[in-house]
């Protein structure tokens, strides 16, 4: 695999597969957080250390053929330029904390784009998998494999009582986040988010944005995660977060019903009119693209909008983002540059249809 | 000619025709107040007179084929439905005046629509004459010819100070209102015309909206016309009204220019938003309505949009009025149910394209 494969391209080969409840979630995610026990921490900026571990992965697992898993990549963060690094973010194949700690940093891809294994970021293997749909526990198993072929050739920090240790306090025990990124525009339009999120909260799950801590819900998707990583084994993390989301899913379901019945022409006029914005904008801001990608989506889930992919939805959310504009248009460019490109790119999509 | 003939189209055949400054200027429009002289004016609200007038015009004036127009029609008001007379008011073929007072109101139409004499409204008769673009003398020109034939069989109320005589002073004198419709997209957007109405006002001439009096300027169409009747002949009222105009139209066109150089990839944003908008909502009331088809009419002028007709300002303005909404429904509408036939009607008509 070359890196333009990975950074061509807006959405990710795995997504286009199907999975269940795949038009309300978008996708599923664990993540483990592992540390070598003889290293220090990426966190403690030793340089020697980090470009020790470096060197490890990449002696010890790359060009590896003897994995289930499709051919993995080895790319360190500083071959590639500012740009691409975000368009890698965008992507959720790193993380922006790799970005700031580059020098040292690299990621094992796989070519489906479904297993990232980021290298000192704050611990110094952070292993995420992904899948399409609700898919939590084929997730987690496909996780452990990774897991344990890391760990052939390596000695993890782990505790007896504590479990794995981590950078981070908040990560250790299991050192494993599971989270779940999902599409509520029914929730958010009749406004019952606002009453549910407080509510998943107190179920010790954090509602975030698309674009995970601190960003905002663009385009009505959540991201939902565990708070917790320790007392409680993977599984049953895995297990209550998927109780949650299929209640979830019943919410948007019947919301999204409810809103049709309630006023089918005033949802119609809702879709065609942010449609009609996507086609036809010359100039248009990221939230406002997010708010009329989401209503298209709908539009299609709802059988209104018809001839168009349901993966708009992942594939121009990430596509309208700085990092892929600037990609695609081979240099850096102000705010009000990208608006027009996020425009042009957009419609250049919408025209291609299928 | 039926009835039908001239409601069911929301654009006059006449408008179809070329004329100077098209672009800018949708029509010309010169009024003649006229009054018999031995009659009682309208407004003297006698129900026998008024039923006296209208039995001489239909005797006399139908059937005619004598004139050098077109063959004219005369249309009783009381034969009318209260949908059909909005439609005749939506298409500047007849006054709101004439069918508060309908039962011994009428109307004499030629095929083209150029021609409007109508009967038993403030006065006798107003003669009414469009022409498209600029083209005052001719209008007046016409005017002239109907009114010479209407007094060929007639006495008029004449003073040899006053001039003729009409029932509000106002319009003592020439009888004459001498009116433009314009688009002025490009002096509302760099708000310049907020201060070219209160000049132009200070010229004595009147400022309204596209539909007279007390209306809004919907859609950026403005109508200049003649405060003053007395003491100046048509001709210079004529004159001078076109002289103000040729300015206007002047300011307009460097307005456009300016707005295009300013931000040419602005200006397509807003005329290309517009387009997708009435493409695709499937509600809109007459408000957003008008300001799409004037951003839609302006990007038509600039060729920013192509294979689309220059005539569509005036027809979708018509077509979607009140009137012919209902029309069209065959029944009255709510004004919720008018916003959704009006975005249904503006995407069919749009879908014909030319």
């Amino acid at each position: 695999m070359t890196l333009e494969s990975f950074i061509n391209e807006a959405i990710s080969p795995w997504m286009l597969e199907d999975g269940p409840d795949k038009d309300i979630v978008m996708s599923s995610r664990v993540r483990l957080a592992r540390n070598f026990a003889d290293k220090l921490y990426p966190t403690s900026g030793n340089q020697e250390a980090l470009e020790e571990v470096l060197q490890f992965i990449r002696k010890n697992y790359t060009q590896q053929e003897d994995t289930e898993q499709d051919s993995i990549s080895f790319i360190p963060m500083k071959n590639l330029s500012m740009i691409e690094k975000l368009v890698l973010v965008e992507k959720h194949l790193i993380s922006p904390h790799l970005i700031k700690h580059s020098d040292h940093a690299a990621v094992l891809l796989s070519a489906q784009e479904q297993t990232s294994i980021m290298v000192n970021e704050e611990d110094h293997l952070r292993i995420q998998v992904y899948y399409p749909g609700l898919q939590l526990r084929k997730a987690l198993e496909e996780a452990y494999y990774l897991d344990d072929w890391l760990e052939e050739k390596a000695d993890y920090a782990f505790d007896e009582t504590k479990g794995y240790l981590t950078s981070c306090p908040t990560n250790i025990g299991t050192g494993m986040r599971a989270s779940i990124m999902m599409h509520l525009p029914a929730l958010v339009l009749t406004k019952q988010i606002n009453r549910l999120i407080p509510a998943i909260n107190q179920l010790g799950l954090v509602v975030r944005g698309i674009y995970g801590e601190g960003s905002e819900a663009r385009g009505n998707i959540f991201q939902i995660s565990n708070q917790i990583t320790l007392g409680k084994s993977e599984e049953d993390i895995v297990e209550d977060l998927e109780s949650i989301v299929n209640q979830l899913v019943e919410h948007e379901r019947m919301a999204r019903v409810y809103i049709y019945e309630q006023s089918e022409i005033s949802l119609e006029d809702r879709v065609f009119r942010s449609y009609g914005t996507l086609k036809n904008s010359r100039i248009i801001d990221s939230k406002e693209a997010a708010i009329c990608i989401s209503n298209l989506r709908l539009g299609i889930d709802l059988g209104i909008i018809e001839n168009i992919s349901e993966n708009i939805l992942n594939e121009l959310m990430v596509l309208t983002q700085p990092g892929f504009l600037q990609h695609y248009a081979n240099k850096a460019l102000r705010s009000d540059e990208r608006d027009i490109r996020r425009a042009s790119i957009i419609r250049e999509r919408l025209n291609l249809k299928k």
